[in-house]
């Protein structure tokens, strides 16, 4: 990809992104952006816990869900939408950290379906284990051709 | 059950729910719990949705996720807690409605693993068809015995 | 439906079905054809199964993942055959029995994706309980459509 | 590792994998086996298809769930025996190959449950492409202490 291509890729997820106001309410922010593969980075905050006082696995689903239909929207023709058919998620690790990142990469880009895989770590500025992976997702997505993502 | 024990049972529930703190940022609340079969039901608000306007896939499945759990504790011994494993889920519909409920019954209760299922329906008062499935699950809980839920 | 309906659907789901060389391999049968729904059933043998003695998770998943595709295929346009993207199976109980039975039922049938969950249940001749759900399944799977199942 | 403790988890893994006839019933071969790691390889059969003649999903996840089995197994206690409790698996492609090659690596190995994921690969002699992935799974096994995995 040319640097061109891919300020227009990030642009163009990043407008759909701030769309997501959920994304807001929750303080998540794309991070990386590159063909087939999207971070996205959560702060931890006392709001969005369960009863343990981790981050409840809703918000860890949350973001991995959309750093998933993001790294596949990376790969998808510019009329094209992405839609969530489908997800399972592990998790591995009660939520600690400071902040979490959502790490999702494409297995297999398709015509009318994709399949992508993410990770959750967990960070912890001071812990002797500095990263935890707390969740594993694999997710099918659709891609919605001639019905682009924009406002409407 | 005894309303006694339903009383009891709703109590113990009623106050994990509240140490979620997550529950309460998006507003969802404790609708019924009996034995095997918990409901959560959630309001649609803006800040909670996806860039389509719908609401956000990551709050579907938190309600279910947190139905499922509930649905296993029921049946559990009050020395335990419970803890989600994994689950998947698939998004039948696009979220739309007035108020969301997430229905969990429980398909087997397991001495170390439980399974549950759940569906989310949306409704729309004033819409032809009043209610919506927009999200079935299946999720996978552990108990943890000896590891009462309670405030630390 | 009327009883012709039926009997075409009938005829179509066995010939597809008697395609599929694996379920002669392991003696499966196509038991219960009607819309949206199909089961599959399947007697014991002791060269399908695992190092406990039990029927295979796999040859479990294998019926309640070929009734989960028949099911979605019962609500299909003629010109189009199936496939699955993905299915979630949860191995519930040992598969003791001297049959098993996968009935699949469509949760939602879409253009493009169908959603069909299924369970499985053992049958044992003089047990005590004589039926015990062994798995539950939610499978997605797609429609291809102006590409039928027919031999090549 | 020592070679001696590899050949020791090899004899171990191969004695249980002995005993699950369906991978002699469909021709399985247990190929590779290290810590965390385990590959099982199929031959190609034309009664273990489906009906447009490639090998059955079901076939793929049979082998994709033994390896993750046994790939959870290797980390295990010596006393311990381990237990499928559910998987998902996305099948990405028609399994076209001579040959198939189920590869499962440990992503985390608790006390009581372990998560593994596993790709299975198709590889066909004389295709421009010899090796194309047509499976991703992501399993939950369950770790059974003090019942050892051994003939009854």
């Amino acid at each position: 990809m040319t640097d061109v291509a891919d300020a227009q890729l990030l642009a163009r997820i990043q407008a759909s992104f701030d769309r997501q106001h959920l994304m807001q309410t929750i303080g998540a922010t794309l991070e990386t952006v590159a063909p087939g593969r999207v971070e996205i980075r959560l702060p931890f905050r006392a709001d969005l816990t369960q009863q343990h006082g981790f981050l409840h696995a809703g918000v860890v689903a949350t973001i991995a869900d959309s750093a998933c239909g993001y790294a596949a929207y990376t790969l998808m023709p510019l009329d094209a939408s992405v839609l969530t058919v489908e997800y399972k998620i592990n998790l591995l690790s009660p939520a600690r950290g400071d902040y979490f990142v959502a790490r999702a990469a494409v297995v297999r880009a398709g015509r009318t379906v994709s399949v992508v895989q993410a990770d959750v770590v967990g960070h912890r500025s001071g812990a002797e284990v500095a990263e935890v992976q707390v969740a594993a997702m694999l997710a099918t997505v659709m891609v919605m051709r001639e019905r682009p993502d924009r406002p409407s």
